[in-house]
């Protein structure tokens, strides 16, 4: 009959930490101000940190391109990359490719309120398992917190 | 002294458990061919799927812009979309604009050697936690699936 509390302890312990890496893929900030205003500070700040925008996507416009019943308020969907990072990177392990460019969203919510939502690039690096990988993958996400607070 | 086997097997199953997601990301298949004809290949099959190519970064020039010590073969990542899959995801989770476009990157092996390499957008969509999007990933992923037999 021991072994039911370690189990339990155990169990509970596996479903905690599964549920903080969950959830804590992204981080987010909602702000007062216009989708152009709010957009053009979060690429200037993301410039501060290293990172270009290589891609921009107007999500809305894209869809509604295609369909005919989208209503959504504008959504952008910005690629940044750093190419230092991304060659540093790139050498441990080639498909990193795949989470290339980091993905930070500005999402129009009405009200005159803004959200920039950025990826956690050390949930999406953390997701290639390798050990090299995981002192580049905090730095990266420490200059995407750092862009974030200063929009 | 009972409690250590139990103990044993939780970690054991733990561990087997996430080395089965770490390492099932993606699927890739190597080609023999040109890097042009196999990237024109992996469009073509993709559109056939119903994704469009919205972004498309060659890797390798973009890292030279920047750098000088870059000496990477072509490697192409593109950014491909269903429109509808997007739209329909997006209704359930905001956020999932953080992993689109799905990435499939093109990389030139050299001896006329091409690996196509596409994210399994299942395991990205996991991430979002939403039971409601898992039968949609799996649709999205036997897509990317097909499309990759098919190159």
């Amino acid at each position: 009959m021991k072994t039911l509390p370690v189990l339990l302890i155990v169990l509970f312990t596996a479903i905690t930490l599964s549920a903080q890496q969950v959830g804590s893929y992204y981080f987010s900030k909602t702000i007062k101000g216009t989708f152009e205003e709010v957009t053009a500070k979060t690429k200037a700040e993301l410039k501060k940190q290293g990172f270009g925008v290589i891609t921009e996507i107007d999500m809305d416009a894209k869809l509604l391109e295609k369909l005919d019943d989208v209503d959504l308020k504008p959504y952008k969907i910005l690629g940044v990359c750093s190419p230092p990072y991304a060659w540093q990177t790139i050498h441990v392990d080639e498909n990193i490719g795949l989470f290339l460019p980091y993905k930070v969203l500005v999402k129009d919510l009405g009200d005159g309120k803004v959200e920039v939502v950025m990826v956690d690039p050390a949930a999406l690096i953390g997701m290639l398992d390798k050990e090299e990988l995981v002192n580049i993958a905090d730095k990266i996400s420490e200059k995407f917190r750092s862009a974030l607070k200063n929009i």
